[in-house]
């Protein structure tokens, strides 16, 4: 998806959240068991009454995976909801996927091609071969994880190394790649003391930050240190607004979660003076 | 799998090969495309030809996602049939998963509860909570990415850090994971001039080696450099054998490769003394 579509869409919708359909059969609401495809039941409804107030959905495809064929149907049948209901929103696969360039290619074939996502992300531990089959597609996004929020980043991202750390020389060295331009970068909201050297890096490229309040990241201060004159940030919400509430009523309660984000971001916005 | 099983069965089957299903409908015999399920009945007819030379099978996940649910169903195929006919055969999912420890758990338990491999490749990207999770099955084997064998390996795996590289410091603290005896790694065959120093850090633990052959990887340098008293090595290729033959014979044609694999390989255990 062109940028430009992203930012006139957060403008519009004056929100920059995504929210993470990560759907997990023994957390949704029981009565939705006896459906024929719960999962796909249940996004629908999510989608249904957040799609107004988030500008992305992303689709942990390990969710989806786990529950073998039926999940992969269920993946499908809800990209194919939004791409046909809700065309204005980026789809993200988040599928951290990653190998040498044939076999990304394949990757790179049914997430953009077959499933029409706009967007995945991508493993970068195999290098530079292992990312460009996935840039090659110029209407489509390739997000690397650079800075993850998890306490394991610390055991590779964060090696120090002869100038900086593992995942800041990445940073630098991804943007020597072949269509870089359409690279946005995975950062943590638990990594607030990198985030201003990390937008010296990349100051235009949008990010995708997950680990805002159950992971623990804070919201205001995270936007702060990122937001640029292109708003630049995508702020990934998953179990927070999906499992707000878990009866008749759980699409409601998602959309009182996915409206009281909105709005914060809609302050942040006005503070920074992009709406 | 016990890695006791393991050994036995390359001492008795002479081989340490594992051949990679990598299937791919444009690189198959075109008179297989009638068939209900062609990348079913390709890998059945390698697989019946090929289970006596080699004692184990690697499956790619990435050829089989692109085909989407069809894909699916010949991955899950392919995984039983080998689990029902050749049970001591050691399976491996060369899925490259990993993501953040709850995530992790799910994929763990697509491949490990509901495919019913023996093992799966991991990327190590996210650290040790990232691992861990595919760590605590204690009949299976984790198999993370160290040094791989594409060019782009040195965009992250060969970046220099204080003490060594990024690829070595990630294999030692590996060593201090939960349950890091059920570790295996992947160490690319075109990267002999690590291979001595890898097998210092790592003494006993399987290596899972591919980049023979297409590649350029040397079968007997990279055996002398690696193989160690419980054998610990597994050699992998793919195109190599199951593309070897284009016609009704494609199988025979595999078999006929696996064959000059295995021979080369006894003689490199006969010379170690192994068998």
């Amino acid at each position: 998806m062109e940028v430009l579509k992203i930012v006139n869409q957060i403008k519009s919708k004056r929100s920059f959240l995504c929210v993470g359909l990560d759907v997990d059969l023994e957390k949704i609401p029981k009565f939705l068991l006896d459906k024929n495809d719960p999962i796909f039941e249940f996004n629908k409804s999510i989608i249904d009454n957040t799609h107004m107030h988030c500008i992305a959905y992303k689709l942990n495809t390990a969710f989806y995976e786990a529950y073998g064929i039926k999940g992969w149907k269920a993946l499908e049948k809800t990209i194919n909801y939004i791409n046909n209901n809700y065309s204005e929103i980026f789809t993200i696969a988040d599928a951290k996927r990653g190998d040498i360039g044939n076999t990304s290619r394949m990757y790179a074939r049914s997430f953009f091609e077959q499933l029409n996502f706009d967007s995945i992300t991508v493993n970068p531990y195999m290098g530079r071969d292992s990312v460009e089959p996935f840039l090659e597609y110029n209407d489509k996004n390739t997000i690397i994880l650079a800075l993850t929020s998890n306490e394991g980043s610390k055991d590779l991202q964060l090696i120090s190394t002869a100038n900086d750390y593992v995942f800041m020389d990445l940073i630098k060295s991804s943007k020597t790649w072949n269509n870089s331009k359409n690279l946005m970068y995975v950062i943590g909201a638990t990594k607030t003391e990198y985030l201003e050297e990390i937008r010296k890096i990349i100051p235009d490229n949008f990010l995708l930050i997950p680990g805002i309040g159950a992971q623990g990241g804070n919201l205001k201060e995270v936007c702060k240190k990122t937001i640029n004159n292109n708003i630049g940030i995508i702020i990934n919400s998953s179990r927070g607004i999906i499992y707000s509430g878990n009866d008749e009523n759980f699409a409601q309660a998602a959309e009182k979660e996915a409206i009281s984000l909105k709005k914060q971001m809609e302050e942040i916005l006005i503070d920074s003076k992009l709406i």
